[in-house]
């Protein structure tokens, strides 16, 4: 899976850093005079590699057929792509782990009043497109981790089924409870639907995706354009990821064979009430058979009909079951191992599984990291030696929800909290824009290598074509800072892909990379994302490919052979003071918020604009929320700040000297240890999994990010003791960040001795 | 025909004077403290009078034909409306003149290119709607003042056909030069589509009604519900009455048998290219049959297809022919003597024809007049003498634009210029929120009003309940003003009811009221428009008929009665302060976008932002707006402040004082003046008919206002010598207003003798 359906352009700008270092010193971040000239010359030989012919000839092969968790193809591109590390000189193997993966045995959506329906539930093979006939071995349309169910209720429509959602139908006098929801697919991610609904009372969920989302008000629908087709429907897991990702049944430890596993109804991810995704042609003799008031502009999608909210008159029948089985995953690790520091561990992955063919999800990625693997085979046939030991990783079932990195990462975890520095992911790629997310002690780092990759379209840098975009199309403040010419920001990390364990269960430092945004799409996850959709409305010459290639290639290179790991912390203490102001602010306008109806009670404004012909139900007075003490919060990271300042001086200062190769290998280990100290080992209030203090997925939001999870959720659900709790806890994080900095910088003084010739 | 198919909640909020005036003064503004209690007493008298029923009887007798310009029911409703007018007590008459009025002897429209399509342009009769079969009687849809044509070309989707849409669509790189294009109606008046395509080199314009903007996203095309069904399309005139509305052939005199009248050749307000209304059931097949370019997203309606710009390959004939006859229009006028300033004249106006059968548009604003004009003849008979002279007027042939008003005014300038106190307009009533636009001088006078009119469904007054919809829904500045409690401010006057003539071209000071805002609908200038949709989707028991007759009644009670004429001008002054400001707002957003562009351009921005597979054009460099001097309007602005707040406490003072008639005369001819001083004889450049220059129509807009037009319209159009001039000019009159009022201040303090007992 990827991370959203639409693409994000998640670049802003801080400006915490000048883009351009003073001109003596090394353009590279993290090598010195004597060391950046070799290092050029290796990137330059490695960008000539990637190639995109083998590229299209691998996802040809790779997107044959569907390949699934479990599926017998899914098992054999695993050894295909284990055979490819091997011949490329790498020491590979595939390492298997026993999930729970449920397929489904029974799907029954029917109308049963005002009239009679039966949803097809279906999606057609289309002629012109070889593979999407494969009706065999195509898993059907179903969100896994729904539980077995059969219901049967009046539907009331829900739009796209967020918290926001629920309030609007409220004011509108219409509840969920007891009856069955329809969502649209967008704007959460969808394991957010049913657990919302289920919060509300719903006995059931249908997630469908509407045209104005990702249909013909785009472009035309599939094969004649790349938009989901009327019978199109998205697969997709709804296991409750915010919670903890991977095997449902062995939270925290790898699902060997021999793991202790929970039994399935102790599980607590799997989704509450049943779940099923339809098409647009299903859906609407539903929609359209609803009465009740019409839903506000906001919630009208592209169907010919006037959205209504319900409930009924329209009753369904939902009737779903499952073969609740083990199933195995074959995640295929690839190792080259570090010549000066192989303690150390740069990790790179992209996953294989696919919930059909998924040509773009993973294929589109997965070629681009075989590339990668295969040219950083090459230079090592040429003399190159990484400093620090590679790891590449082609992951299997990520689709369930990150089943094969997140068993690997807590089988490994305790090597992993010791030695990896940093975890790069991709997740399918298409044409347009480097979208960037990670942790911001890489923010200045990953600037760098984008300066250094040609945009295929342009010519000019990536970094300089998403600056010209937000120039064009950015929020007046990304338009301002864009302007300045500092370094572009990057994004937050939710989930959504394998990087979760990594940045969320581990603290390991993680970037996420990937081109979109030109292309819009509907082929997510249905039979149509598969090789002939790739090669006629995405990346079909593969260019962006080879630059997605040049770029994370890039990255690990200048991880694994830097005089000094390239973290740099005042991006880290910047981003986070703007995390501070919107806590504050998040407070501040709850408080007006809860103000305002107090007052607007008080003078009758909800009786008075009531309208008798489409009456309103007026809000509930609130707790006005208490002052809360964020001085703990601003005094860390005033701290932190200070110890960025500190190291950003003393790295420069270090690039331009001969260094100590002893005393660096100790600089290194705590570097890569930097961004441990922003995790709390007893994780966030009710998810123990999720351990990073300044990032995790958001508990109703899903695969977008919440940043200051732990402060941010308590203030936005009210619970404003658990709030100070947070503060402290975090801020006791961000002091001890700023401490191991400070300490840094000493060691970087004491790690670099005589001046550059 | 209304001021807009959308209703407009126009009421915002002004700081200028506080809501409640002291305990020891008058509540009603113009009265003191001994005349006071008998207006009160009248009010109270008048405000029980309007009968729902009879407005329900009225509207069905009214409405029970078409009754367009020059049809035989348009002269039997103004014949009717005379003899009631005379029952009731009223010194009437009818007065007829000979206007231009074409309709339709030839329409087609079809499509020869990729496929052959022709369109039905027809409305079809609906079995439970008893007056929708009146095929005899019924226009056909068509744009009145479309010239003759008998084009073909590719077609080209012009969305809205706004000048900010032709910029987008050269983005694209489609020009509309030598197309037919095809417009949405909505957005602008739909006069602005074929002028603006006109200018663009198109050779026709179609204008059809999406089902995003009136169909059935609302609500359910009728007859099940209010909105417009497939086959439905807005008829409507096309005259360019920014230039000048009333008769094409008569500008400027009224179109007696004898006036001197222009060859049809010479009449500049014709349209310039041919022009056909269509429905969205005509429109789905041509807007389908389009490539090129996805519209952008803004750009997208309601119906199932992917809206692309063109050109072509869609290819369309468009043959249009008209009966270009004199018609005549029968305005009817119904005087009432005043008894102390008869040479003072307060006028009250609505019209009587309608496109079709018109139950809303204007028969419910109809209803509602004559039962004012019923109320105030009751009035009478129980002994109430208006002081001054009371017009009320039905106007005929107001739908083509204007015409019975226009011809009106036109033919009595003179008088008008030297009696008319004010001008109180209504066009049609719906259900819901006062609205309210006019002159600022008489703001304060109708927040008065308002909160002297109960609103029938929360038993609230109109102005609580408007300003309870502001804290609800209005922007964060008009919540911030309705939070503060002081008066709300009123809209802007721009065209599209007959107010125009006496505010744009005599400068009398003039409103315009009705209650709209919670019903939508879609029967605009259609022949469902009638008594069935009104009785089934609207103000079906007339509540707001008889909340409209309330507060247009007081209106004209409180101004014929009052001592001292109910002006204000801290209303105007605070106002024409923020017009100020936002003209240099203007500039300074105009020269900062110039400056963007230039930068972006230097920077190579749209080059590397340029998507090859969607190309996109990069804007032309545009020259940077000089700095103006606009220190001749602050100057003056800061005197009319100064005079206005003089004035407000000469009448507070005057309020509880014992007054002197014969020199209160002289006040209350002069308070007629004021809004005079506000005009220029000479109108506004390249328009010499529109003569005010506070308010205009937008040259580019139609029916929506442009403030301070002079000096906008040229900013906006890059004209900034002709700017600066118009600062000069508008800057004179404020003067001269200023010491309009000083002067008046000084009569208020010799008008009023002795104090209060």
């Amino acid at each position: 899976m990827r991370r959203a359906a639409a693409s994000l352009l998640i670049f802003t700008l801080t400006g915490s850093l000048p883009a351009q270092p003073a001109a003596s010193e090394p353009r590279v971040l993290g090598f010195t005079t004597q060391s950046e000239p070799g290092e050029v010359s290796w990137e330059q030989r490695f960008k000539l590699l990637p190639d995109p012919q083998r590229m299209r000839a691998n996802m040809e092969r790779l997107s044959a057929r569907p390949h699934h968790v479990g599926s017998p193809y899914d098992k054999e591109n695993a050894e295909w792509i284990l055979a490819q590390y091997k011949q490329w000189g790498w020491d590979a193997h595939i390492e298997e782990f026993q999930v729970l993966f449920p397929t489904p045995k029974m799907r029954l959506l029917e109308m049963i009043e005002p009239s009679k329906f039966s949803a097809k539930l279906e999606e057609p093979a289309v002629a012109v497109d070889p593979t999407s006939n494969q009706k065999d071995e195509q898993l059907p349309t179903y969100n896994a981790y729904s539980p077995d169910g059969d219901v049967t209720a009046p539907l009331v429509y829900v739009n796209y089924g967020l918290v926001a959602d629920y309030e609007e139908l409220a004011r509108h006098g219409v509840s969920a409870k007891g009856a069955i929801v329809i969502a649209r697919y967008g704007e959460s991610w969808r394991g957010i639907k049913p657990k919302l609904a289920a919060e509300h009372g719903a006995v059931g969920c249908i997630i469908y995706s509407d045209p104005a989302d990702d249909g013909f008000t785009k472009q035309a629908g599939f094969p004649k354009g790349p938009m989901r087709p009327p019978d199109g429907a998205q697969r997709g897991s709804v296991l409750d990821a915010p919670l903890y990702p991977g095997d449902p049944l062995t939270p925290g430890v790898g699902a060997t064979k021999e793991a202790k596993r929970l039994k399935l109804e102790d599980a607590k991810s799997i989704a509450k009430v049943p779940v099923l995704p339809i098409s647009y042609a299903d859906a609407q003799p539903l929609l359209a058979a609803l009465e009740g008031p019409v839903a506000p502009a906001r919630w009208r999608g592209a169907l010919p009909i006037t959205y209504r909210l319900g409930p009924g008159p329209a009753k369904v029948h939902l009737k779903l079951a499952f073969n609740w089985d083990l199933k195995p995953v074959y995640d295929v690790i690839a190792t080259m191992r570090g010549s000066e520091e192989p303690d150390l561990w740069v990790l790179r992955g992209n996953h294989h599984d696919a919930w059909v063919n998924g040509a773009d999800d993973p294929v589109s990625g997965q070629v681009v990291l075989l590339e990668e693997a295969r040219a950083l085979g090459e230079l090592a046939k040429q003399g190159w030696k990484p400093k620090r030991t590679i790891i590449y990783a082609s992951w299997d079932g990520e689709e369930p929800m990150l089943l094969g990195s997140t068993e690997w990462v807590e089988e490994h975890a305790d090597e992993l909290r010791q030695h990896a520095a940093i975890y790069i992911n991709s997740d399918g790629n298409e044409r347009g824009y480097l979208e960037v997310e990670g942790s911001h002690s890489l923010q200045s780092f990953v600037n760098g290598v984008a300066k250094d990759v040609e945009d295929p379209e342009s010519k000019v840098s990536v970094f300089k074509r998403q600056r010209a975009h937000l120039l064009l199309h950015g929020t007046p403040k990304q338009h301002e800072e864009a302007r300045s010419g500092a370094n572009l920001s990057i994004g937050a990390l939710g989930s959504g892909s394998d990087f979760s364990p990594f940045i969320d269960h581990l603290g390991i430092a993680t970037l996420n990379l990937g081109f979109g945004g030109e292309d819009p799409s509907g082929n997510y996850h249905s039979i149509y994302d598969d090789f002939y959709w790739y090669t006629h409305f995405s990346d079909y010459d593969f260019v962006y490919g080879r630059a997605l290639a040049q770029t994370a290639g890039l990255t690990v290179l200048r991880m694994a052979d830097a005089d000094i790991m390239p973290y740099d912390f005042a991006g880290l203490s910047h981003t986070v003071a703007q995390y501070i102001d919107e806590v504050k602010a998040l407070l501040e306008s709850r408080r007006k918020e809860a103000e305002e109806i107090r007052q607007n009670l008080n003078e009758g404004v909800y009786r008075a604009t009531n309208d008798p012909r489409d009456p309103t139900v007026a809000p509930s007075p609130q707790e006005i929320p208490p002052y809360l003490n964020f001085a703990p919060l601003d005094n860390a990271v005033a701290a932190l700040d200070r110890a960025a300042a500190d190291y950003t001086k003393a790295l420069a200062s270090a690039q331009s000297k001969l260094l100590q190769p002893d005393r660096l290998k100790t600089v290194n280990q705590d570097l890569a240890m930097a961004e441990r100290k922003l995790t709390n080992p007893q994780g966030l209030p009710r998810r123990p999994w999720m351990q990073h203090l300044l990032y995790a997925p958001g508990w109703y939001t899903g695969y977008s990010a919440k940043t200051l999870p732990g402060v941010r959720e308590a203030i936005e659900e009210g619970r404003y003791t658990e709030a100070e709790e947070q503060v402290v806890l975090v801020a006791r994080a961000l002091r001890d960040e700023a401490a191991w900095v400070e300490q840094l910088s000493k060691e970087l003084g004491e790690g670099s001795g005589g001046s550059a010739p």
